[in-house]
C-alpha cells in the first residue's frame, strides 16, 4: 500500500517535472504569441469549412483541435530513445559550456 | 481512379489538419525558438539530477522528455469541450508529477 503524498525528490522525472510545472506558465504565454501568429489561417479555414459542410460545424473547436494537433505533432522536435523519428531537422542548440560531456 | 482512397476532404478535421500539417513546419521553428529561451534551466536540472543520482542518468533524454511534457501541458489552453476562448491567461491545472499520456 502507497501514501498518496509519497514523492520521491530524487525521481529523476520527477525533479524535471517539478522545473516543468514552474516554467510552464511562461512556455504558455510564449506558446500561445506564436499560437496568434497563425490564428488567422486557423479561423479562415474554419469559416471555410463551415461554409462547405454545414451550420453545425463548431469553428471554435475545430481551431481549438487543429491547436492541440500541432502540439502534439511538435514533440516530434523532442523524440523518444536516440533513434530520431521523421521530422523536422530542428535540434536544441547546446550551449558550449557542456559540449564536453555529452553522451 | 483510385477509388479506394477514401479521404474525404469535405471532413472538418481532414480540412483542418491539412492546414496543419502546411503550418507544421513553422510553428515547429517557432516553438524551438521559444524551448531555446528556456533550455539552460532544463540542461541546469539535468546536469543536477545527474549529480545526485549517477551517471547512468542521460541528460538528453530527461530533457526531451520535459519538453514534451511541455508540450503536452500547453494543449490545456486549447480545451476540449465547451467553447472557452484560449487565451494567455488561461489557469492550467496543477498535474501529477507523472505525466498521464504523452505518447
Amino acid at each position: 500500500r502507497r501514501s498518496h503524498m509519497t514523492v520521491s525528490y530524487t525521481d529523476p522525472q520527477v525533479s524535471m517535472d517539478l522545473l516543468r510545472a514552474v516554467l510552464q506558465p511562461s512556455f504558455n504565454n510564449d506558446i500561445m504569441a506564436v499560437f496568434r501568429k497563425y490564428h488567422k489561417f486557423f479561423e479562415k479555414a474554419a469559416e471555410n469549412v463551415k461554409e462547405n459542410v454545414g451550420e453545425d460545424v463548431q469553428t471554435d473547436q475545430l481551431i481549438r483541435e487543429a491547436c492541440r494537433n500541432v502540439l502534439e505533432h511538435a514533440k516530434q522536435l523532442f523524440p523518444e530513445g536516440e533513434a530520431k523519428r521523421a521530422g523536422p531537422e530542428v535540434t536544441i542548440k547546446r550551449s558550449r559550456a557542456t559540449d564536453e560531456d555529452c553522451g
